[in-house]
């Protein structure tokens, strides 16, 4: 008999070789039913005919659950396998896994896989689960698996084989014809997989080498009801129509220029207003709180980031130095900290001044590899929202909890609801992995977390998770594409006072005390938050961000002066507007600026001349009727000082 | 006989062999006394002892023409040498010219030169000016030159003489005991040199290189009269007042750190504040004026370089291209031409949309040698007040007239009003080195001067002083250093649009039309221009601009909290303002605000607090007196939006 720990800590005994299902029926058989796997010892996912050996924790998992979806997406991937193997014999197989949304397989074939494909893969599967096979596990030896695999010239798996010792143990997952080199878990009943569609197809370089040959990647998602595929797949027409590519070319937000280079995006006169208004914005808002803005070069010598550590830990992500031959050697700052550091120490301070907040919107370079370059999410230059708080020790909880505050203003002034706290400590077990100061780092993580309750605010508690120079807050967004992205951080740091030797008198009189660094973040680097913008509001912005906020349409040209009128009391109010005065009829003009996702279309004739009206229309609630200029304006101005209207 | 011509273009005779002073002395004796020279032929500069063998032009020069203080300031230089052979027989001279603000000479010495030296230096000259020698000038052939001053050891002298073809013929010319190489000019008579100075001594490299030694140079400078020269020496003491780098320093306006390197300034808290708004102001009057800002890559692959032809033309000025080893040569641009070029070339155009006003506050870079390198004047990384206007060559006039207007209005804001308007056009004589387009020049340049005509400003006409692709016109500033710079530029450019092969869809409905693109700068690069600014308000910027504009001083703690009272009412009318609570005396804080150039100080106490007013006292003006706060407010606000206050 074996003892298995239940989620509850309740323990129960099992005969030793039970399997998992046997554990999951003992509680009822609904439970077993929907019961994809288990999670043994906090840590290895197992699938259900997996057998209990030893004394063990389990923890079950339902499709609902990140395990859950890996064993589920695991094993649609080996059915799509089968289903291709039966279509297209010739077929050579790379690696087929589970990803963060669905499975994919790599496939190496002289047939070039097309959409209509896709469709007949998709019927076969089909026909394979009302087959209904189960899939069986088998433990191999390296010698077997390697001819196994030669005999049915499947090379990509004989690259793999190749890669283990002589004496090790492989496993085979198969299901029906299929046998893959696997190491699982799988589901033990392949009828679960009722909805499931092939999405994509791409290349992809075997083990992701541009020195290897390119293989074709099919991509696919299933679930368990067909309702949650639907809505899956409604999800992803709606990520498409909101992606920011897609949005910044149809809205002339920025470009990308191949004679000036991939990753450097331009921003066209629209983008560059949003950016403009959401710099000054935030410039603005820190100011209030107290920060000092400055700009400093965005070149430095090499040896400042020597200094800093950057050249020992990220050589890999900067641009390559310039060497200007009489012994300068200048790089590319990938970081502004080095920077803050120098104006820290360009004077004497006193233990008075603190906090000293010294914040930019910094420019920086960052190397990656073009292929990874995409829109404005992932660049080589951008412009961070950034600053570097100087504090005493003692003053770290009331400083992190002013940049927790600012945080949820700056996010309810753009809207953005859907967000996650996580704090990152290190792991107490292993210190000597971090910054030694044993009594700094308690007292930090023990502010941080007070900090947290007191704003009263929910958190996720990472242990292990912080940097080697100190504990952190990360705000973790769901973009509109459904990926997790950290917005905003707030990294505390032991280590950059030591290796730039930041002193401050303190009340002894002598210059001899450290400051601790906290870097933090906001909104990002303009590039990236902007994309997340556009994603967000599918490139309607709110009127104070939108770059035309209105759009005057006159209905004939003998009301295009009454229009210039109205444009240009608008434009004296700071509000950005401008005149469609193009002979074309007023239906056509409405719905050129609704395509343009303008807040504000007014409509103007005969009658508005003569009333001192305008005829509002507004986005997304089309016409509002007739209404007095001064009520519009009024209107407006108060619309955009409030920022986001919900 | 020969023939003369004066300037009123009288014909005079004179015998073969006559000198100028004969000449002048032609005239009246009163007008020879105040002459120095001429030029011959609106070329060549002369002294009174020239003897004249031709028929020729004649125009005589006095101590105010440029030419006039060329010949004073080189026999200025004359007179220093022959007082420190005398003093210091074992010097070896180098070359001693006329400058634009003066003379040096640069000398050769086991003594090193101390401040000490200058004094006893000037007393020999006044000695010397006093046996009231005459500069005589001899031909002589290279192996006379050569002889003479080989028995002298003057190796640089000889080094000099080395350089001229056997058969050369040159002139001496001597001063008493000192006789020097040299081309002349010189005055006759040395008397005329009354007062002089001798200012600094620094190091210079023999012939400007590095590889050769080091030398001592002394400058001086001399008028014709004590006053002249009491006042230059005024001018320099406010001068070195003024410098941006020591004022830079005092107001914490910038900083250079050496481990970041050199020319890369760091705009402190106060510096950032300016340039923000100076930045904010710019765009803002921009688009208000149609102009469409957008952000674009500081970067660019070189072969945009090589299609713009800066490559080819410009790449000592450039940083070293960054080899991102996958074919990718990335360099920092110097520019931002090319990259608006990109953004015209994004969309098709039609001749409906001219003009297209694209701007950017656009950084750049340029490498300078670091020896050139000073305070925020001179600097490798750059932010460009930069815009390209794209028009159809029928507007050409329309916006040169819009832009010019545009700088004007600038100009006020800032009180900026020493300044000249210089258009230049090509050389008709030499067509052959401008852009080939005949037609596009005329019309051009007639409309570029029809607008200066029609808008009413003086212009100085530099014919052969465009560029090669177009004319243009400079506004140039005189700074408080005395210095002439270029602040404004409007430049028109045939070429790019060829080089970027732009074109437009004309009426005729083909997309063969060429735009002429017109770059024009207002206010220069950030940084030249807040150093210009620093200089011309001495530090004390206009309320509008102050990095401070208030600073509340309570007279005592009890007073604090009506400080930080007041301080939240202004704030929230974006005025910037601080509060000195530190238990020092009022006296102390009103001297410590005034020497940081703050424009008002509000000094508040129990009176203040009971009758809510405030004891304004202003910067330069002192003791205002007692105002209402929210009339204080008022006055302020006022003068912020008016800007510049006369």
């Amino acid at each position: 008999m074996l003892k298995v720990i239940f989620p509850d800590n309740s323990v129960h005994e099992f005969e030793k070789g039970s399997k998992i299902l046997d554990v999951a029926l003992s509680i009822s058989e609904g439970f077993a039913r929907n019961v994809l796997g288990a999670v043994i010892d906090d840590e290895k996912i197992q699938g259900l005919s997996e057998v209990l050996e030893n004394d063990c924790k389990i923890k079950f998992v339902k499709f609902d659950d990140k395990e859950g979806k890996e064993i589920f997406w695991h094993t649609s991937s080996h059915l799509m396998a089968l289903a291709i193997q039966r279509l297209f014999p010739d077929t050579k197989f790379g690696i087929g896994p589970a990803i963060d949304n669905g499975f994919y397989y790599d496939l190496d074939s002289e047939h070039k896989f097309t959409p209509e494909d896709l469709v007949k893969i998709e019927d076969e599967m089909k026909k394979i689960v009302k087959e209904g096979f189960s899939v069986e596990r088998k433990e191999v030896s390296r010698e077997y698996a390697l001819n196994y695999f030669k005999e049915k010239n499947q090379d990509y798996k004989i690259d793999l084989i190749e890669g283990f010792d002589e004496d090790a143990k492989l496993s085979f997952y198969e299901l029906g014809e299929f046998t893959d080199l696997c190491r699982g878990p799988h589901l033990v009943d392949i009828k679960k997989i009722k909805a499931f569609k092939l999405l994509s197809i791409a290349g992809a370089y075997w083990r992701g080498s541009e020195k290897n040959k390119m293989l074709q990647r099919i991509y696919g998602i299933s679930f368990e009801k067909k309702k949650d595929l639907d809505e899956y797949l409604e999800f992803l027409e709606d990520a498409k129509q909101r992606d920011h590519r897609k949005i910044g070319k149809e809205l002339g937000i920025f470009m990308i220029s191949q004679n000036v280079g991939t990753g450097l995006p331009f921003w066209l006169p629209k983008g560059a207003t949003i950016r403009r208004v959401v710099e000054r914005y935030i410039v603005d808002k820190e100011i209030e709180c107290g920060y000092n803005h400055v700009y400093t070069p965005i070149l430095a010598n090499v040896d400042l980031y020597k200094t800093s550590g950057h050249w020992d830990h990220y050589q890999d992500g900067m641009f390559p130095p310039m060497d200007l031959g009489n012994g300068e050697m200048l790089v590319l700052r990938p970081m502004n900290c080095p920077h803050h550091m120098e104006v820290y120490n360009n004077e004497v301070h006193s233990y008075k001044e603190f906090p000293i907040r010294i914040a930019e919107l910094g420019m920086m370079h960052r190397y990656e590899m073009s292929g990874t370059l995409s829109g404005l999410q992932r660049v080589r230059e951008m412009t961070l929202n950034d600053a570097h708080i100087f504090v005493r020790p003692d003053q770290i909880q009331e400083e992190f909890t002013r940049v927790v505050n600012l945080m949820k203003s700056v996010y309810d002034d753009f809207n953005i609801t859907n967000y996650k706290f996580r704090l990152s400590y290190r792991d107490p077990k292993n210190k000597e992995k971090y910054f030694d100061d044993d009594k700094m780092w308690d007292n930090a993580e023990t502010m941080l977390k007070k900090s947290m309750d007191d704003l009263g605010y929910e958190y996720f508690e990472a242990k292990g998770e912080a940097a080697f120079y100190g504990p952190k807050l990360d705000v973790q967004v769901k973009t509109a594409m459904g990926l997790e992205e950290t917005l905003s951080t707030i990294q505390l740091d032991f280590l950059l006072p030591e290796r730039f030797d930041l002193t401050y008198v303190g009340e002894d009189g002598k210059n001899t005390h450290r400051p601790v660094v906290i870097h933090r973040g906001v909104i990002s680097t303009m590039e990236r938050f902007i994309a997340y913008l556009i994603e967000e509001y599918k490139g309607a912005f709110p009127t104070w961000l939108a770059p035309e906020q209105v759009k005057i349409l006159p209905i004939s040209d003998k009301f295009n002066e009454y229009a210039y009128e109205l444009k240009n009391i608008l434009s004296k109010n700071d509000i950005r507007v401008t005149v469609d005065d193009r002979a074309e009829k007023i239906g056509f003009k409405i719905r050129e600026a609704q395509l343009s996702k303008i807040p504000y279309s007014l409509v103007v004739g005969e009658k508005e001349l003569e009333e001192k009206t305008v005829s509002v229309r507004k986005r997304g609630e089309g016409d509002k009727g007739s209404m007095k200029f001064d009520d519009f304006i009024q209107m407006i101005l108060d619309e955009v000082q409030s920022k986001f209207i919900r």
